[in-house]
């Protein structure tokens, strides 16, 4: 935070809406970040190609240690995946890494590859919730989901509108990854998902497609939608019979302090609730589509969740679009043993669990 | 044709490997092509974010009758439909088409968003594949599936290697839109599915991403993938207990006339066989994630497929990916009204319909 306000000054000293940027930054309550380069290499522009292949070369050196931590939480073997979804909108590359993935790590020459690029911060709950889809459609098969967002490599330095330069006081950079199992483990058991599409909001969150690269352009009133997403999160809970405000947990998409504060308000729920996701925007910044991963790792790490607690999984994006998803706690050793065969769901109730590994 | 091996000698007069080029553009039997700008216009490179410009603008104007005509072939209204399928690899939006079309035609906000650029040619299978676990996952769903691919949009005038100048001769630029329904309809009844990356040829088939765009990179080992691809093929059809080489139809992708021939070759089929694919070629190019779907077209014009008949459905791309489908024909007219209901499969069999309308 220090930094970012340093250079914010130092960059933008006779901005005229200054003030206002160091304001808003400091308001992200975004303490630390991590960036896939050294902040002087970040500042530069060296051109969209060159951006990109950083944007390759650092996934593919980042991203299969945070596979293998996935793979090992989920206690399984490359073999087992059946498909994998690989969400990132910060770079570009056809093919995309779903077969570098599967080249180079022993994933099966049969494993489903979906990618998918342009559903931004809303991308991770997409994520699982194609995972969760495609295990309804083949009960026992298992999805490895990876998120990879290097936010830092769509910094624009001609962009100095306020939304652009609190923007670059948000976004930090992560690499997360979780397996959906359709059966066994220890997570969130998926048992129910939607999406919901704010109407004429398309230009509110927005890639300008350039030659100098994706130019991020949010519009100021983004912070103010959880009015129109409270209302989608109480539709899909009460299509499953529970009440929204009435869960045991929630993972919902820090895209910045006042989406929490306020999706808090309406749903009436105490500012606590949101904890991990804060954690999660206060020590990483806004990370796109890893954020509901990286929180969901904190309530893993938490280690306090009950078999059977109810909760709620939504990240949001640009469409507007929010991926939300419900779920019940699955946690075996919890268990008596003479209970555990029982407590397995029949028929076509998703058995799926996830276990995140967050950078 | 003409005009375009006109264009080769005129615009590469000099280069040494000009008779090569002519040779292979010849011998791609590419007698027409559209293209969504004039000649005039697409020899232009007028930067990165006009040529996404005119994507976008083309798409929007261009996609809705294409998917109105699908819904009306699909007997469905927008509201029927749970899931858009978007799949293009020759411009970037984000937010996607998805959001678009949700906000102008009429389709319900919580429709699932699902669109992926990144499986080139391979996704016109991908999207009939993900449509098919979308409905195994939640039966009696719909799916709409678009398929938008303006391939002169990533012509690049720099780009004189053969590989390149043959793929100008190649490309066409399509629109093509297909419904899978849950329930009835007429068309091929999914019933199986599978992907398989070829190992080790990520960069057989690939984008280069540069300040220009995207540069497509083509190997020359690429027309003789049929040989790896083919078992593939039949492993799947085994699986099924089909022999892959009895088959009624078969849409295939035609990426160009070599592959056409060394499938049949390696599969011991006639070369007729792929009649429709190869008019596809003929008539429209290669049209990258359209191929399937306007070659299935002209198999639903043709009319002559009968209730049972069972065919295979395979795109081909980068990766190198195959995207594969198994299905059986399903014509209610055909069937006599008092079997019509035990004509409906039991259980979790695909009861998807796809009935495509190509540009």
């Amino acid at each position: 935070m220090e930094d970012t306000l340093e250079l914010a000054r130092t960059l933008h000293a006779g901005h005229e809406q200054l003030p206002l940027v160091l304001r808003l930054i400091a308001n992200t309550g975004v303490q630390t970040r991590h960036l896939v380069q050294p902040i002087e290499e970040t500042l530069k522009h060296p051109g969209f190609e060159s951006r990109n292949k950083v944007y390759e070369a650092e996934a593919k050196a980042r991203v299969p240690e945070v596979v293998r931590g996935a793979l090992a939480n989920a206690e399984l073997e490359a073999q087992d995946i059946d498909m994998i979804v690989y969400v990132s909108c910060t770079g570009f590359m056809m093919p995309s890494m779903t077969a570098y993935l599967i080249n180079t790590m022993g994933f099966r020459d049969d494993t489903r590859q979906l990618p998918i690029a342009q559903l931004g911060c809303a991308a991770g709950g997409a994520a699982i919730n194609r995972a969760h889809d495609f295990c309804l459609a083949y009960p026992g098969s298992n999805v490895l989901i990876v998120a990879c967002e290097f936010c830092s490599l769509c910094y624009q330095p001609v962009d100095i509108g306020v939304g652009s330069l609190l923007s670059n006081g948000l976004f930090g950079d992560a690499v997360a990854a979780a397996v959906v199992r359709g059966d066994g483990g220890t997570g969130m058991g998926l048992e129910r998902n939607g999406s919901h599409l704010v109407p004429q909001t398309e230009d509110w969150i927005s890639y300008a497609v350039r030659g100098t690269g994706f130019h991020f352009q949010l519009d100021k009133r983004v912070p103010g939608t959880m009015s129109m997403l409270a209302p989608a999160l109480r539709t899909l809970s009460e299509r499953h019979e529970w009440d929204v405000t009435g869960l045991d947990f929630y993972i919902v998409h820090a895209g910045g302090p006042r989406i929490l504060n306020d999706l808090s308000q309406y749903l009436g729920l105490d500012q606590e609730t949101f904890a991990h996701s804060r954690t999660t925007l206060t020590e990483r910044g806004n990370i796109a589509s890893c954020v509901v991963f990286d929180a969901l790792n904190r309530l893993f790490e938490e280690g306090k969740v009950a078999e059977g607690a109810r909760g709620l999984i939504a990240g949001f994006g640009p469409g507007i679009t929010a991926e939300m998803a419900l779920g019940a706690w699955r946690d075996p050793a919890q268990v008596p043993a003479h209970r555990l065969h029982a407590a397995v769901p029949q028929g076509r109730t998703a058995q799926a669990q996830e276990r995140a590994a967050a950078v």
